[in-house]
Parts: structure tokens; C-alpha cells; sequence
């Protein structure tokens, strides 16, 4: 691929349309996380393969920002594209905004594809380019034109997930979200979130690699639902219970020519993630309710039913990493074993788990210094084999009828040096007292992230990411609204005050550029704690059970507290994991949990 | 006094006025925390003495807000008044916007004070009524007509605190200032922070008890500074010092009709502080330009010369405070001593430290189930003797011409109980955990703040208000902007990020009412640590030197993390105290700070 020649390409779109910056941004038209192919623009111009990324291009230059999980393999990625990379959150580095307030010039024309922003994206950037005295043009996708062999958007087939694993009808669910909007004082709604959509409807389907949703927008009112999706998407079944749930379907694209003439409403959308076309094109005498997705708050306060089925899932997952663990551990040394090979091993494992769906997301299997790289992934070009010597990281979840999973653990292959044990034990240390945590009903990722990075703040060190991400129940593994962050992406919006029922990942990590990597992640459940007069306290139930690496661990630096709260653990991974063992599984199991 | 008649005479000046609803709120023209006693209006009609207060009066009921810190005083002091006590913060309890909204019918009429209120707050109200179809009106203060023996404003004498305790001149300052004004857009400033125009000016007064600024205002452009202040004010000296800078002088009070008549400009102010009468003022074609303060920030952040000086102030009130606690528990048992002894003895020991100016607040004596009211004070009419037994919290500051101090100490009188002994070594534990922070760049206090508090929320308690404020440098002892606290006041309004050169205190606490309360207080100075590939790391530099009550530690509760960091301190407080003490102290301090 010549990145230069399509960077030309596109400057030369640029130029047709009188463009002076073109902004790319990693999305859908669904503010998505992870995309189809069909929205893999930024890659297919630059190389970058990773998430949450932009770029920005003039007729000179051209860059790219990515955030501190990618930093070192960014530039890798990009290395010759004829675009440079901005670390983000570095010293000096510019955000999107500032580049644009201090590059584009008075009377210049600043261009993005409506479709790919959100709203408040849209009018951020044309506030920027008001105040310079320069436009906004955003009705193009200017890579239409560049990107010709783009892969066709995905129809994959829906299917419902059953009340015994959602807990609540979609008729349940429409009630509570009527009163939602009541609430707002709208009646209507637009919901573009594909996760939100599925949860509603309690359906899923296959059209984003490792996210089971569909390409789709839904408009409610109380009277009305209509679903815009893929006509082909729609088997027998589903269409009887579309039906039966009195939802009307309408074809994906219509959404873009229908909106415009929808009867005057109240609708209710969520400006960040509905996109500036949508949000600029309700009919006369809509007026526009702004709001988060009511649905997002919904969906992250798992029900009982989800629970119940997600320990289920996390039994399951935690025999298929252990028995991995068990097998690595094994074999190191004796047979040839790469990264790729430690990916499909493990998800050998959890196919022989009952009702195992697919991976969460695509397995990060790092090995010595590739784990360094946060998001690493090996590929048949570019892997690393394994030796009896140093870590191995392997993040990886996967998706079972019961629910969704995300684990991190860090295997020592063989001897470790002085360094890579005391960053273990600062790992485990972080690791363990999050999990720890009593806090009262108020409390935020802000306030309490802290507890895992102060561990490494001590020693000078930190991780370039969150300590840890909502996830959804069969749906995007990384969810909000709630986060383990300490820094907001916007300081005028926190993460959301944690409440029983949702689930936050706890992984903090060290990483060391071209030495190691080391990430240990569990999954946290928020349940009630004791209520006194200072209010009703939550704590933390540990969902995730596999050993940590008590061979990697200095236990002298563990604090009392902090080597019964391993030791606990640990009896508690070999109690719920033994029964689904084998016998020598088992046996190396109860001598790698024993209490130190 | 009669606080029922007075309510009933607010209510004929509301008839008569057609206001249906009045609200008030504890403030001066220049939103002061601490204020005149021309301003006290809420005690006047309600009896309640504390802080950080509202009032909302209508023909039927009357309701009084307080924070966690006054809910014990406030249902004391209001009682029988006829107004009742809303308790800030608490589950179902409405905040005063709440109350107005649900209250405040179609039709009615809001009132308030302009010059009460700032310009944020009155336009948040103005938007509630007029939503609900209701009016404002601001422009008369009720309580004129109420009250109306109300004290005259103060005129105290203006005095210029030397360049060797302020380390900047006015000039240098203002170049400042006026750079921070460029950057924002602005070509003029009005200014109404009595902290902010005295640390800009370098001059202090005594129009407010404890806190030594001068009622005043400042509208400041490039070419011109004008300081309104009453004329009385000004002797020869500081006439000279305002000529020689360029500082033209106006009656207070002609802000009022002055400002209308300023030249067009882009003003820039500050519409959290500048009360809502004066922002609704200026003349035609003055733009306003909403930003916080500049100075605000500036003066936070302290320099050499005043840090320099601030830790020779901590040691002159460190000396004043152990000699105290010597004092206190040398005596205790053997002659009477109560609550206001111990206020005068502390005051005593102050007086006769070189350069002591006064108290920065009113001392907390409280002995027993007094101390469990956080900003406690005891009067002539109504006190607690001491006993040999059970804590004695005291918390209490001095100016001095080097700087501001704060500090409280618990002091075992005699036999604690094993609870007590317990609580006691929580807050020890949580003021040594915030106080070892290390942390990055880009950290504020709602990151922070679980490290001392986390300890307490592990055993089910909490306390309600803050872990630690700004202290102002011969100012204000609570300054923002930065504070140590977990819950934003205004989620939309983070703390500040820490910097070095900003003082916070670190003082958490135990209260149980009717029963006892514990609190620890030391000033931290944040200053530069080490700078990793992770950032610019800072760490604290405790400023604040008086022995602990290592008798009334469970030293087995501690980690030996928390020992050590203990044991140093001691170390220090002896080193740097005992040179100032007598013998006999001397000998004691050794005794009360060996290792443990």
C-alpha cells in the first residue's frame, strides 16, 4: 500500500472541493468504537490500525493523534505514509481543536464528513472556524473518492437473545425508557448508538468483528418504533418478532431522507453521538431535546438476570485461561509456541466452553517488549516466538450467551529479571487494592482510579490508559458511561457515579518500551455494602477468576493487607475452577494459588 | 431576639414588595466567604452563626441550608426561629435551586439581592423563573427594611505588606495581570475578590475579623487603575504608595454609578464573583469577557519569598502550638480549665511569637461532643469545662507578618476508650496517606482526595466536608483555587490542578455526634519532584509542626509504611521546634515524639 500516493490522492479531492483541512476521525455513523472495514479510512490512508485516532490534512501536512496506548506502535504503523503522528496528552502536543485554531486560516474552508462526527463534534469545530472567520463543509466523505475498493457496509443476520440471559423484555425496557423521556420532556426519541439499539431490542447480530450488533437507527415515539436496518438482515423469526413488539422496519440508508420528515416532535438525542448529517436534518418544528441516551445508563446497571449469567460466563472463561495458563506453562520450551500460537490455543480453550459465541475482541498476545505496546497485536507478518524466559501478556475475552468477558494475565515464561518482579508485584499491589475499594454512593472512577495508579505514581511510573472500562453485556467489551480514569477526557464531563450493577474492569499495568509489559485485569461487579449514616456504601465483587503469577511476586513488598487479599483470591480461583478441571489442571492449580 | 416577629416583618416587606418568594444568602457585594458584620442577615433573622448559607422565605415556610460541617449547630442555633433546616447534601434533601423550582409557581415573583448574588447565580435563577413562567426582581435587599440597626461598613486603616513578605511589586504583578487579560481577549478588568485586590495591591486592612483585606473594588485597563474605597481608609503613607503606582482612588460606593459610565471595552470578569447588581451595569458597548479571576490562580500559586516566609511562620506557630499542648496537659486535672481558657491560652502563645497579627479564624475549641460540630465555637453563654479524659480537638491559625497558618490537633486529656484510641489512629493513617502523595502533573484534588479519605470509607464512616482547602497568604485561610475534595461542588467545575507553590490543607476527621471528634490537620506545600518519561511528578512538603497523640495510637492498626512516615515527622517536629522551647519542653516534646 502507498500511503503517500493515497495521502496525494486525497489532497488532490481536497483541492476539487476547495478544501484547505480535511479531518478524519475513526468512526461510524454510529459514533462506534470499533468499526466494520467499510470505516477503516484512517487505516487504509496512513497504516494506523488502532482505535480512537484522527487525522488532519493540508495541502503540506499531515498528522495523526493517537492516545498513549498506541504511542509505540503507531509510529511503526505510520512510518513512511507522508503523516505524523501527535502523541496524545503528551507535553506540548496539540488536541484536534488547538491544531485546528491555530492552523486554519481566515477564510479557508475546514472539511469533514458529517456522517463521522457527532454533533457536538460538528459544532465544536464550527464554533472554531466562526471565531477565525473561516467554513465548514461537512456533506462530503471526501475518501468516497479516494477509497473506491471500500468494503461494502455488512448485513449480517439478527438474531434475539432470550429473556433467560436479558432479564427484561424489549416491551419492559421501551416502558422505562418512555418514562425516561417523559422525564425529559420529550416524546420522541433518535437512537443511533448500535449498542443501545441491540439492548433495547434485545437482539444481536454479527456486523462489527468481535461486537454483536447491527448496522441500524431507531426512532421511538410512544405510539411508533422504527427500526431502520438492512432488509436482508431481517430472517423469518425476527421478523415475526419485530412484529409481535409492534416495530416497524424501514431500510438503513431511508433514515437520512426520512428524518426530514418526521412530524413535529420533542426528540430526544444524545449530541455526541448522533451524527452532525442526522442532527441537522429533523423537519421543520423538531425540536431537539439534548440528552444522553437514556439507554446507556440502562444498560450498565446489569439486571440480576444478566449477573447470575455473567458469573456463569466468568467460570467459563476463567477454566479456558487457566487451562491455557496450564498449557504455556507446560510446553514452554519443549515445543515451538509463537503469539499467534498462544491467540489460538486459548481460544481453542473457550470453544470447547458451552456457549461460547466468539472472541470479545481481537486477543493481544505480547511477548518480551511487544506487550509494551498496549493494543499489540501479532500478526503472520509480524510476530514474536516464545522463550523460557521474561512475560507473556495475553488480554483477550470472549463473548458466551451468558455474557461478555475481558482478562488480562501476564505468564512468566521462565526466569524474570529483579525489575520485571518488582513491577509485577506493583501490578498485583494495584490490582488488589481497587478491587479493595468501600465508597460511598457519589463515588467516580475519578475518585477512586488512584488507588491502582498511586501505586506506580510512588515510583515514578504511570499507564498511558485508563485503569479500567464499563462492559457491555454480549456488547462492546469497553462500554460507558461509568470509567476507572483519573484525568477526564473533558473536564466538564466526569465518568458516570458507579452504581450496583455495572461492571468496571481493574487493569492496571507497567510497560516499558521494547522490555516488557505487564497487565493484570479482573472484572469488578459494584454491589451494596453496608448502609450507615454517612450513606449507602458500594464495594466490589471480583467476577474474574484465574491465578495471578505468585512465582513473579516479591512478597515482601506486599503489605499484610495486600498478601491476605491475594491469598483470599486465590482460594476462591481454585474453588469455583478445580470442579472443571482436570486432574493434573487441578493439581498444578492448588500449587499455584496456595497461600504465600 | 426574637427571630419568629423578624420573619413576619421580611414577609410584610415581601407583601408590600409583591415578591413571593425571597431568597438570601450569607455574602457581601464581593461573594467573601467570611463577611462583615454589616452582612450578617441570616443570623440577624434566623440565629444560625455558620458559613456557606442560604435562606428561602416564603408566606408560608422559611428554610435554612447548611453543610455537613454546621448540621449539629445549625438545628441548635435555628431552633424556634421559624425557619427549618434543610441538610446540604443528604439523601432527598433539595438543593436550593431544587426547592425553587418545585416551589416557585407560574406568575410569582423571585427576589433577591443583586449585590448578594453573583452574576452566574442570578442568570441560573432567572432561568429557573422564567421557565416556570415567573419573575425576578433584584434590585432591593428586603432585609434594609428588616434590619434595621445593621452595623455600618467598615473603613479600617489600608497598610502595605512589604516587598520582603510578598517577593512581587504591584508593577510586577499588574504586568502580569495584564499579559493574562491579552491572552483572554480583554483590554479592562473589573475586579471584586477583596483577596484578589489586596494580593494584587499588597496592602491589607481589617475590614473583615480574621481575614485582613478592605472593602473595595478595582477596574483596572493598561493605562489606568481605580481603586474604589472609602476615602477614611487612606492615610498619607498609603496615599503616596497609591500615587507612586499610578492608583487613581474613588468612593466605594461610586462603583455603583460609575461603571456605567466606563468607556466601551472588553471587560473581562468573573461571573462566579462579581455580584449580579454590577455585571447587569456597564455601559453601553462593554463586552464582557466571562473568565475566572487571573489573580486567582496567580496568588495561589505562592513564590519563593512567600513560601520562604510561610515556613517561618509554621514554626513560630508550631512552637505556639506544643507549648499550648504542653500547657493543656499539664494543667488538666489540676486547676479548671474550659473551652474558652483553652482559646486564650493558645491566643496567649501566639501573642508572644515575633510578628503575630491575629487569628485567621476564630479558634475551635470543643471538648467532647462539642468538637463533633466541626467549625464549633464556644461562648460566654454556653461552654464545655474540660476533664482529664476523653479528646480536646483545637483548631485554630495565625497571621504573621511571614504568612497564614491552620492547623488542628486532638489532644488526649486523659483515658480514651478503645473506639476513640481507634478513630483517633483512622485519622492519623489518613492524613500521613494523603500527605505521601506522589503524583503527576495534571492531578487535582478529586483524584487525591480517597487516599485520606478511603480510610475512612473502609470502616463504613465518612466526614462531611472537604479533606483541605487553599490558604491565602495574609489572606483569606480558605482559598481556592485548588481544594483537596472527592465531590465536585459543580461537576461541570473541577478543583484546580496542583501545582507547586499552592499550600493545602490535609485534615481529616472522625465525628460522632454527642460523642467525640477527631481531627488532624497539617498544611501541605506542593512542590517538584522527580520528572519521568510519565511526566513532571510533585510530592508535599509538610509545613505544619506540632507532635501527634502518639498515646492515643493503636500502633499495631498501623502499616509499617505508616510508622515510619510517623517516626519522621517527629523527628522533625522536634528538630525544628525544640530550639524555641523552654526546657521543659523541650524534654517533654522528646518524650511525646520518640519513635514508636
Amino acid at each position: 500500500m502507498d500511503h503517500k500516493k493515497t495521502l496525494s490522492i486525497l489532497r488532490g479531492e481536497m483541492a476539487k472541493k476547495k478544501i484547505d483541512m480535511y479531518l478524519m476521525q475513526m468512526s461510524d455513523d454510529h459514533a462506534s468504537e470499533y468499526v466494520g472495514d467499510h470505516f477503516k479510512e484512517i487505516e487504509y490512508l496512513t497504516g494506523f490500525t488502532g482505535e480512537n485516532t484522527w487525522v488532519c490534512v493540508t495541502a503540506k501536512k499531515s498528522y495523526l493523534w493517537a492516545d498513549g496506548r498506541y504511542f509505540i506502535q503507531a509510529k511503526k504503523e505510520i512510518r513512511g505514509s507522508g503523516t505524523s503522528l501527535f502523541e496524545m496528552g503528551e507535553p506540548g502536543v496539540p488536541t484536534v481543536e488547538e491544531y485546528i485554531k491555530k492552523n486554519l486560516k481566515a477564510g479557508q474552508v475546514l472539511g469533514y464528513s458529517g456522517r463521522l462526527f457527532s454533533y457536538d463534534d460538528h459544532r465544536k469545530y464550527k464554533k472554531i472556524a466562526t471565531e477565525i472567520g473561516a467554513k465548514v463543509v461537512f456533506r462530503y466523505n471526501l475518501m468516497d473518492h479516494v477509497w473506491k475498493e471500500r468494503p461494502a457496509l455488512p448485513k449480517t443476520k439478527l438474531w434475539e437473545l432470550a429473556k433467560k440471559y436479558t432479564g427484561e423484555t424489549f416491551a419492559d425496557k421501551k416502558k422505562r425508557l418512555l418514562e425516561k423521556l417523559k422525564e425529559a420532556g420529550a416524546d420522541a426519541h433518535l437512537l443511533t448508538s448500535l449498542y443501545d439499539i441491540a439492548w433495547l431490542l434485545n437482539l444481536r447480530a454479527d456486523d462489527i468483528d468481535c461486537v454483536p450488533v447491527f448496522m441500524s437507527f431507531l426512532y421511538i415515539t410512544k405510539k411508533k418504533t422504527i427500526l431502520f436496518v438492512a432488509p436482508e438482515a431481517i430472517g423469518v423469526h425476527i421478523k415475526k418478532y419485530l412484529d409481535k413488539n409492534g416495530i416497524d422496519i424501514m431500510p438503513y440508508e431511508a433514515i437520512y431522507q426520512e428524518i426530514k420528515s418526521f412530524t413535529p416532535k420533542k426528540v430526544l438525542i444524545d449530541p455526541s453521538v448522533v451524527n452532525a448529517s442526522l442532527a441537522t436534518s429533523f423537519g421543520k418544528g423538531c425540536e431537539l431535546v439534548e440528552k444522553e441516551n437514556p439507554t446507556e445508563l440502562m444498560r450498565s446497571i446489569k439486571n440480576k438476570t444478566e449477573i447470575e449469567n455473567t458469573r456463569i460466563a466468568h467460570i467459563k472463561d476463567g477454566v479456558a485461561v487457566t487451562k491455557f495458563i496450564h498449557y504455556i506453562k507446560n510446553y514452554i520450551g519443549k515445543r515451538p509456541l509463537s503469539e499467534l500460537d498462544a491467540a489460538d490455543i486459548i481460544l481453542d480453550f473457550r470453544k470447547e466452553q458451552k456457549d461460547f459465541l466468539g472472541v470479545s475482541f481481537d486477543t493481544i498476545a505480547g511477548y518480551g517488549g511487544n506487550a509494551a505496546m498496549m493494543h499489540y497485536s501479532a500478526t503472520p507478518e509480524s510476530y514474536s516466538d516464545l522463550k523460557p524466559e521474561g512475560f507473556l501478556l495475553v488480554d483477550s475475552g470472549g463473548h458466551y450467551l451468558q455474557g461478555t468477558t475481558d482478562i488480562t494475565r501476564t505468564i512468566a515464561l521462565g526466569p524474570l529479571t529483579k525489575e520485571q518482579r518488582h513491577a509485577y508485584t506493583l501490578v498485583v499491589r494495584a490490582n488488589l487494592r481497587l478491587a479493595a475499594a468501600h465508597f460511598p454512593d457519589g463515588a467516580r472512577g475519578e475518585n477512586l482510579d488512584v488507588l491502582a495508579r498511586g501505586i506506580m505514581w510512588d515510583e515514578g511510573l504511570d499507564y498511558r490508559c485508563g485503569t479500567g472500562h464499563g462492559v457491555g453485556h454480549i456488547l462492546n467489551v469497553h462500554e460507558g458511561p461509568q470509567a476507572m480514569r483519573w484525568k477526564a477526557r473533558d473536564p466538564k464531563k466526569l465518568t458516570a457515579i458507579l452504581k450496583p450493577g455495572m461492571i468496571t474492569t481493574d487493569e492496571p499495568g507497567i510497560y516499558v518500551e521494547d522490555g516488557y509489559g505487564i497487565r493484570i485485569e479482573n472484572e469488578l461487579l459494584c454491589v451494596e455494602d453496608e448502609k450507615t449514616e454517612y450513606g449507602q456504601f458500594y464495594r466490589f465483587e471480583v467476577l474474574t477468576f484465574a491465578p495471578f503469577e505468585v512465582e513473579a511476586i516479591n512478597v515482601d513488598e506486599l503489605t499484610e493487607y495486600e498478601r491476605k487479599a491475594l491469598n483470599d483470591y486465590h482460594t476462591q480461583v481454585y474453588e469455583k475452577l478445580s470442579p472443571h478441571l482436570s486432574k493434573d489442571e487441578a493439581k498444578w492449580l492448588k500449587e499455584v494459588t496456595k497461600p504465600i
